[in-house]
């Protein structure tokens, strides 16, 4: 609470979005920057709020001009403030994140990025800013929150079997999880509908049992918390 | 990415400071502010960042120059960025948060502050700003925190019956927690070394055996993060 001092620093949103599909790896949204400083340099959709917007306006507003893409469902991630982040002067980046199925979204680099592309998490080019730090602070969130948060509603098709749920967790966690032990605990959830209907095409082996999820359990979950240990 | 608009929004920090002692209930310290908005009004300790300094430094030197405490292990909350948050125009506060034993802090309200004071959080006065929605911010990360990192170290005496955790948990959460199952779960994170020595001042009852935390395994998954459902 002091009186009110001059101050010289301006204000950004950066968005990291994941995506995630059954048959790739997480993947995120980068666009090619048209300007400096790091011009043609791949970096996160972002830039600077406007007066009177939200934060959550701002980051929705830049995802839609420079990358062509409307999401909407996107949560605070954390806010970067170190004061030599930015070139061009103190610029503190409010960063938001999400985690969403790429098929549903055609981007289309707009005047402000030459370019609007998904990336594989583990072939990341050199970003502008900090933004490779931004993304690994993401990772970890997305991370920990399967944890506590059910995960997959908007990323796997309406139906689907067990094992692209299982995927969808090893794919995040990075590491194989114990199947049957997996499934123990999701059922005690209780938030999948299992259907009398099996797999038209499977990949490999005989068709597996279908299974959708329970909308209310699972909405009801994610904002109650689960604690999820695998 | 835009060119670079001019803006007209300023960036402030808050601090939420939650006190427990194993005697009291949970507290968080509040500030009575001199000057207008909000004048006479108590509020979250906190102000304007200046241009050099990083975030963490702008929190802790708000709370010495305003409760004349040293507070350095707060971790960031969230930012609050609604455009009628503040009456004197756009202003964003990014909010950190801790928990600490009040005993150790000597309060000092200097001139940036008429009085400051601890305040039972379940018996809070009408706050300056949006601080009341922050305090419920920090509260509700407070309690899903307990389930993912061990909580304790800096807020227990240093040898503790162990019904002094249990009570910990039980203010935190604001509910009963069951003891049997509580002490199975602290004893299967192995953060307990108990001692040959019990309580010299029973509060009631027997004098109960005294524990201390094991250091290196409680900070070991401080770190990793923990799944603890209770």
């Amino acid at each position: 609470m002091d009186l009110e001092p001059k101050q010289n620093i301006r204000l950004c949103v950066d968005a990291v979005v994941f995506g995630y599909t059954a048959k790739e790896s997480i993947s995120v949204l980068l666009i090619k920057r048209t300007i400096p400083p790091f011009m043609h340099r791949w970096a996160l959709p972002g830039g600077f709020v406007i007066d009177g917007e939200t934060l959550e306006e701002a980051v929705t507003r830049e995802l839609e001009t420079e990358a062509g893409v409307h999401i909407n469902y996107l949560e605070q991630l954390y806010t970067f403030g170190q004061p030599e982040r930015d070139p061009r002067g103190r610029i503190i980046s409010i960063a938001y994140f999400g985690l969403v199925n790429p098929t549903n979204f055609k981007l289309a680099a707009s005047s402000d990025a030459e370019d609007a592309n998904w990336f594989d998490i583990k072939k990341l080019p050199d970003l502008a800013f900090d933004h490779s730090a931004i993304v690994e602070t993401a990772i970890k969130r997305l991370r920990a929150k399967i944890r506590y948060e059910p995960i997959g509603f908007e990323l796997l098709d309406q139906k689907f079997p067990i094992s692209d749920l299982e995927k969808l967790y090893e794919t995040v966690l990075d590491r194989p999880i114990d199947r049957r032990n997996f499934q123990k605990k999701i059922n005690h959830l209780g938030i999948l509908a299992g259907h009398n209907e099996k797999q038209k095409h499977p990949s490999a082996g005989r068709p597996a049992k279908l299974y959708s999820f329970n909308e209310e359990r699972y909405f009801q979950l994610k904002k109650e918390g689960i604690s999820f240990e695998i």
